[in-house]
């Protein structure tokens, strides 16, 4: 269930999508949206703020609420949680499930989801390709006193779906870490690299809206299928 | 020249600071912050909207103001641009500059800045070293009818440093791009890393506050020297 502000605000990006336009192309003003949607100007304010945020729109006081877009489809978006369907959806995606099981959580695991070492968590291990070809190798693990119930059903099709949706989760907030390794011998087998050639390793953390940590995530890419991006709101 | 909220954002950011808070620790009231402050609500929710896109606190309604802090020190970050002296200040940084001059602007360069190709623009080529060791080769393309002057003085220190409070820019926002590749051969020299090493290539572009790009970078990174995070401040 949608607020009415996210509603707005996926109506006007709905509206920035449907007519094709570009960055720097100008909206209409604050007291129009007012008038269009017939609502407070507060509710207008906290619409184009989500989309501020998120990357879609930039206001310059005084002259308007512009455009902001990115030039390059095909790149998966770091900085914005949104999972793979809606970066690449224009692709042909398909996904292997390799584990789902329920754990005792390691050291490492406990550490990043902020819970004691030994506490039951759900491991899944997928591999996903892009056009049949490997594009990376994902290992998480969900605190299950959050996640509670998981299936290969489940994992198969968007995991965030299942949690939005079926579990009704408010999910909040992520953070990202990410080095450049080479590829290991078990990741050469599942990527069809060679071991040695680069590797992205990722490392993400995905929070509740209360601010609890939920999963902890390992990616390797295959560096020679993916490329990235990241858009940030303001410098500092 | 800071604005009110901007100058509240800054002294709330120092007292999460100053006091070590960690993610989840709560910060005082709405309410609270009014009466410290002496200023409006408005201009404390826009502080506080300020610290939630830079990802230093997150809100709950119903619930307070809670801080988000990243566990991890010595990680570069790319969500939010503001440069190595905030991520990396802890850390010796050095710069060698290896270009200064002004050149026309190649077809890339050209479509990345939205000018002409050939238009005049100022070519930075730096290699910057962490505790002595090589961390990035970075190639900067400024559009001069933006940034009209520059020296090898003012590219050896901070050029944002410069842009904000010398030419008085008003910088907005950025989008980074970025894949794996191998290092190459003239990258191997400066890098000190084996041909065929792994390399991350990004790409910057940043804008003024009104949207136009004025900065367009390659950057490559040495993989054993870097680490990367970014934050994201809502999932979709």
């Amino acid at each position: 269930m949608l607020l009415k502000y996210q509603e707005i605000a996926e109506s006007i990006e709905n509206h920035i999508r449907d007519n094709a336009l570009k960055q720097g192309d100008k909206l209409p003003s604050l007291e129009q949206l007012v008038t269009e949607y017939k609502v407070s100007k507060s509710t207008i304010r906290k619409a184009l703020e989500l989309l501020e945020s998120k990357g879609a729109v930039y206001q310059l006081r005084g002259s308007g609420i512009f455009v902001r877009s990115l030039k390059r489809p095909g790149y998966i978006d770091l900085g914005f949680s949104r999972g793979f369907k809606k970066d690449l959806g224009e692709f042909e995606m398909t996904t292997e499930v390799l584990a789902v099981e329920v754990r005792a959580a390691s050291a490492e695991v406990a550490a990043n989801l902020n819970i004691e070492t030994g506490d039951a968590i759900y491991y899944i291990k997928r591999l996903r390709f892009i056009y049949g070809k490997p594009l990376c190798i994902e290992e998480s693990h969900y605190d299950k006193s959050v996640v509670p119930y998981m299936n290969k059903e489940i994992v198969k099709d968007s995991i965030f779906y299942y949690l939005r949706n079926g579990l009704k989760l408010s999910l909040g907030f992520s953070d990202t870490y990410f080095n450049i390794g080479k590829i290991n011998e078990a990741e050469s087998k599942l990527l069809k690299l060679e071991v040695g050639e680069p590797a992205l390793r990722l490392e993400n953390i995905f929070f509740l809206a209360t601010g609890q940590a939920f999963n902890y995530s390992k990616t390797t890419y295959n560096y020679e299928e993916s490329q990235f991006f990241i858009q940030a709101t303001s410098t500092d």
